[in-house]
Order: C-alpha cells, then structure tokens, then sequence
C-alpha cells in the first residue's frame, strides 16, 4: 500500500516512551531493560498495533516487543498504543526481519507472532519474500536458542498451504493447532488485527498455526 | 447414503475375475497372487471404482487392490472395471479397515490411497471413526512395517484440518505436497473421483496431502 507521509510522525518518535531508538542497543539485554526476567513475545510486522496493544494489556507479565519495517505505519501503532495508555511491558522499534539476530541473543524471546504478513501471492520468484519461507524460519531459530514458539495467522490460503509445507519440511519444527477456519472453531481468545477483522467481516476464512522449534529433536 | 439392493450383484461377486472372495488367504502371498514383485499399492474404500480402475490402467507395472467396506457400492466398481477391461493387476475385496491387519502382512504394500472418505463432520464424539484418527495411523503402519506412503485427498475442511493435525502428532509420519486447492495449485497427473468430479465442478477446493512413515525416524 502507498503510505502517507504523517507531519506529526517525527514529534511521535521523539516523545513516545515506549518507542526504542535504537535497539542494536539492547541485544542482550532485553531483560535488564523490561527490569524483570519475564518471558518475552515479539511480533514481526506489527502493522498499526492493534494486536500487540491489546495483548500487551491483557497480559502485564510478558513484555512485547513490536516490530515494524515502515516507519510510516509503526508510528500508527505508537500513536495507538499512547492513546491507549499502553505499560511498560510493550516496546516498539523498526527494523527489517533480516535484521533480527542483530538486536536478539539466543534465547532472549520465547514465542513470536507473525499475523497477516505480506503473502506475495502469484509470483513463485517471491517465495523467498515470504516470512514463513525456510531461510526465514532459521533466522527465527537462530534467534531461540534452544527452544521457542511462532504462532502464525493469515487469511491467504497460497501462504497457508506454503507455510505447512515449510514447517514440515523442517527438522526441527513441529506444528500444532493448525487451523483452517479460526473464526469457526472452537479456539478461545483469539485477539483480532485490523486486518483480520476486516478480512473476517467479509466471511473469509482465517488460517492459523502454531510452530514448535526445538533444537533438540 | 442408502444403498439400493442390485438384483445383478451375485452374479457380479461371484464372475468377476477381480474379486476376491476370501482375502484372508492371502495375507502374506499377494506377491504370489498377482504373480510379480511389483509394488502393491491399495485404496481404503473405492466406491465406484473410477480412481483405482483408472490408476490400474494408467500405471501396469503397479498392482493395486481396492478395498470397500459396501458390498452395494463395490459391486459396482466391479461391474465399472470389467466393463472398462482392467487387467489383472488390479483386485477388489470387501472388508472394514478395522480388519487391514487381517489381510496384509507388514511391508507388503507400500502404498495407501485415501480419496473422500466419510469427514463425520459436526460430532466431536464421531472423531474417531475418522479414517485419519491416530488409531487407524496405527494400523497403516503396522501395514507398511519399515516405511509406506500415504496419499489423502478430500473436499472437507474440517476433515482435512483433523488430519494434518492428526499426522503432525504423530512421531514417525511426516507430511508433504500439502494442497489447500488442489485443482489450482500445480500438481499434475491427478486423477479423478466420482465425488471429486461433483465437488470440484461447483468450485469448491479440493484437499490433499501425502504423508511418509518412516519406523526409524
């Protein structure tokens, strides 16, 4: 989508205390910086927020950390999540997903969500674009350590069936919960984005997965 | 669906050079039976016979056995194959899955076909009657002994969703090719059922996946 530039975007990211301007800053040292040793949950393409918000006010004992690559949109989530008198335990910053071992150490985060990414749909070149794709999923195990969890939503059914296949065909990740249509199915407490209410509104189905890495098996 | 007794059906069991009247017999001799080494490969509940009466013919060098738990609908996959001319690497027998331990000593098939089996679709209480429960797994796979294939096709979503989930629970089967619309994804060479020509002809998607067991993983 085309992004709108935002005048106030910048008065945003100097003022918003849950914004991290540097978090290269941080590798390491997520713990010391949320000043307690809870567990820690990050989303990958948090979009305007409305997810990490909400999950980050309905559980106060795991930190969040979201992550966006347009700054453009994140500074939608940081608005949002100041209107919405978000704690401590969410923190936001930009950054590309290529990046990601550069602000984790092995075994910082024990689960990340990844919730309507980009499908790349009809170009089988841009597979590798996908953040499920297997070049992806070793970052992401990288960044475990030894053990960890992805719980992954979308309502693209070329990116759903890809992703099983990318899952299964890796040693060591093991899904569970796989679900074709989440809106009807007996999973309780699903939290919706912006996207998946719009999507859902609509009738179409919402796939859902959670992925298992262990380094062990 | 209710059965209509065919006057013709004794007369079909009891000429037809592709049935088997007492497949008990057989356990452990079907090389002998079919009178080669080449690999055996079974469908679980035929129908009318067009999938596995057409493999038979497409693929000579593959004997294949179907197995149907109606004698109603059986007789006329047999009617079906004697009239299409199948040749003598294809048999039928009547027989619940229940019972495929009766039949097959281990590693003697290695391959097992699944197409639109019955999804008993709203009772939680009925999951079990599902013919990709983890109890029928079991039985597969003492089938397969070392290792088997197999290949699933069905047009309904919460059978297909039970069964990736089912597979993905299990230690020694490990999926692949999943399909979330079979009829627009990429595969080639699929063959059809009588019910996959209904569904798929009124657009709805068809599911599949092939699923490996391998004992020693």
């Amino acid at each position: 989508m085309r992004i709108r530039r935002k005048p106030w975007a910048e008065n945003e990211f100097n003022t918003n205390k849950n914004y991290i301007q540097n978090p290269y800053d941080l590798k390491g040292k997520w713990k010391t910086f949320f000043n307690n040793s809870n567990p820690i949950h990050i989303e990958i393409g948090c979009g305007k927020g409305q997810f990490i918000t909400t999950m980050s006010k309905l559980n106060p004992d795991i930190n969040y950390i979201a992550i966006e690559r347009q700054s453009m949109v994140i500074v939608s989530a940081l608005k949002n999540g100041r209107e919405k008198n978000v704690g401590k335990n969410l923190a936001f910053f930009t950054a590309d997903v290529e990046n990601l071992r550069n602000f984790f150490e092995p075994s910082e985060i024990e689960r990340i969500y990844i919730n309507f990414c980009d499908p790349w749909p009809n170009k089988k070149k841009w597979a590798k674009r996908r953040l499920t794709h297997r070049n992806f999923l070793k970052i992401y195990s990288d960044i475990f350590g030894e053990n960890g969890e992805l719980f992954f939503k979308t309502d693209s059914r070329i990116l759903f069936e890809f992703s099983l296949n990318e899952f299964e065909s890796q040693e060591n990740w093991k899904m569970k919960n796989i679900c074709l249509d989440l809106h009807n199915s007996e999973f309780e407490g699903n939290i919706m984005t912006e996207y998946e209410e719009k999507f859902s509104s609509k009738g179409m189905p919402i796939f859902r997965l959670e992925a298992n890495f262990n380094k062990n098996i």
